[in-house]
């Protein structure tokens, strides 16, 4: 397999949110881009967006020597690609499709890396002439932005493929995080449900309302969140002993609220949510408010780095 | 009662870790404090520890100008106060005894609001001359840097107690939540104790380390949740459909998730995580990790003030 640092270019299929990102963040990096999606209007739309987004990122430079080519086909675009990253849509039927097409169509000692949130890696790999090569490189939206790309082998996942995965993403900028195995959602995924799930359960119990919870949290967790995570904030808060600590004090309590936590019905809160999302938008419409997180979650990262 | 523009004096009963934080928030908004603790090294120490919190927090000028007083019984301390911030251990005996104290040393009219983190305020109130008056207002680690405020009623608490709480907190800088009822943990403790529960299961099944979790959350979620709120977060992720639309789309696996999650054994995961996080502090002790958090917890959060 060639290594992290000889990766020169990227082939990268399916450009819709995901992709498009992806591409923005490869071309940032200085590598040749090879594009793929079957739509025509997809494939056309995409060099004036990621030109776009790199000058709104403050990469105008990375537009101006922009190396991206368009492919009317997968196997054309993925011609002479030292990595591919594929991000067709999160159906069972159609991954498998794309993945055994890229399988064929790439020697096996190219990385074959798929963004799938939600699917399990080892799923496809039965299918595969060289499943060793196949790795999940879950990012996150705003991938352009969001520095953080889940590195997860499944069950024939050779470990020289997580290695190069890791090495590969860490080089163009990512913060690789790998995964020990593969699970339904991952982790980041998972952690997310697990705290949305609460916070449905307080809204449905009348302890405070759709705003009243995300302000809570922009205020606090996220910030927190930001600078130490889940476990480093507990051992920090254990005063000088520690996590041991923090647990041996508030352990029984929090085993007691662990077991209290209860699963609401989605389905039926649907409304509630949605007019609760809705006051706490106070007429923004979804355009106004993406662009509002993105020049804010642009600035925190910038911030943070610097 | 006084309404939030006419608070002038406060007094705060508990100079722990909570209530030294507490002095430091207002003393930086120019109120007079009264301070009393039990225990004479606390409030020895305070002044000095005040003057290098609002030091280091860029108040130089709150520190110079300090008008602080310690005494040496509580119904001194809260002599002539126009609100009372309460921060005693988290023991409901304890609790119970001071409360009381309070309510008999104060006109029915000042507000007492007390830092608690775990205990509800309905189990204090039956015995109070004036439960009205009585109101949650807990504040988060680093009290002088978190800006949130937890504002929760118990069930005999009157509404103007917590309208006149949220305003206060409101004009001396924190950004105050109010809660429509209280609950255990209130609602962030809740949330956070929520996504540990995972982050445990996903230590315990071998899916991420505690440094794995940690960096996957510091990279992710901290940063996008700095921003915007878990559901705010899925509002623009649903794209021009909104929650609705994310809901419509997700919800069933999000569901299937939920029901899936499961509880962990924290008294059996104690040793891994601990293990686990000396790994993530990599020599590096806790006095160190606390001054490094606060340093890039305030850097964060000036600048996204400004």
């Amino acid at each position: 397999m060639r290594n992290a640092q000889q990766i020169a270019t990227v082939a990268v299929v399916g450009l819709g949110t995901i992709g498009t990102g992806w591409v923005a963040q490869f071309a940032a990096a200085g590598l040749t881009v090879r594009a793929f999606d079957p739509d025509a209007e997809q494939r056309a739309a995409l060099e004036a967006t990621v030109c776009d987004m790199l000058v709104r990122n403050g990469q105008p430079e990375a537009a101006e020597h922009l190396r991206l080519s368009l492919h009317d086909t997968l196997e054309a675009a993925v011609e002479g690609a030292d990595f591919v990253q594929e991000n067709v849509p999160e159906r069972q039927a159609i991954k498998a499709d794309v993945l055994g097409r890229l399988d064929r169509a790439l020697p096996g000692n190219v990385i074959i890396a798929t963004s799938t949130s939600g699917l399990m890696l080892s799923d496809f790999q039965d299918a595969l002439t060289a499943p060793a090569r196949l790795v999940v490189g879950h990012p996150f939206h705003p991938v352009q932005l969001m520095p953080l790309v889940e590195v997860v082998p499944g069950r024939r996942t050779a470990v020289e493929t997580v290695t190069i995965a890791e090495a590969f993403y860490t080089r163009i900028g990512k913060v690789a995080v790998r995964l020990e195995k593969e699970a339904p959602g991952h982790l980041v995924n998972r952690l997310q449900a697990a705290l949305w799930r609460e916070a449905v359960a307080c809204v449905e119990d009348g302890i405070a309302s759709v705003a009243q919870v995300d302000a809570a949290v922009v205020n606090c967790l996220g910030p927190r969140w930001s600078v130490v995570g889940p476990h480093m904030a507990f051992h920090l808060g254990g005063g000088k002993g520690g996590l041991r600590h923090f647990i041996d004090q508030l352990g029984p309590g929090i085993q007691t609220r662990w077991e209290g936590f209860r699963t609401p019905d989605l389905a039926a809160m649907t409304e509630a949510l949605v007019c609760g999302v809705e006051d706490e938008a106070a007429g923004r419409d979804i355009d106004t408010l993406q662009q509002e997180r993105d020049r804010k979650l642009a600035a925190l990262l910038a911030h943070r780095a610097g």
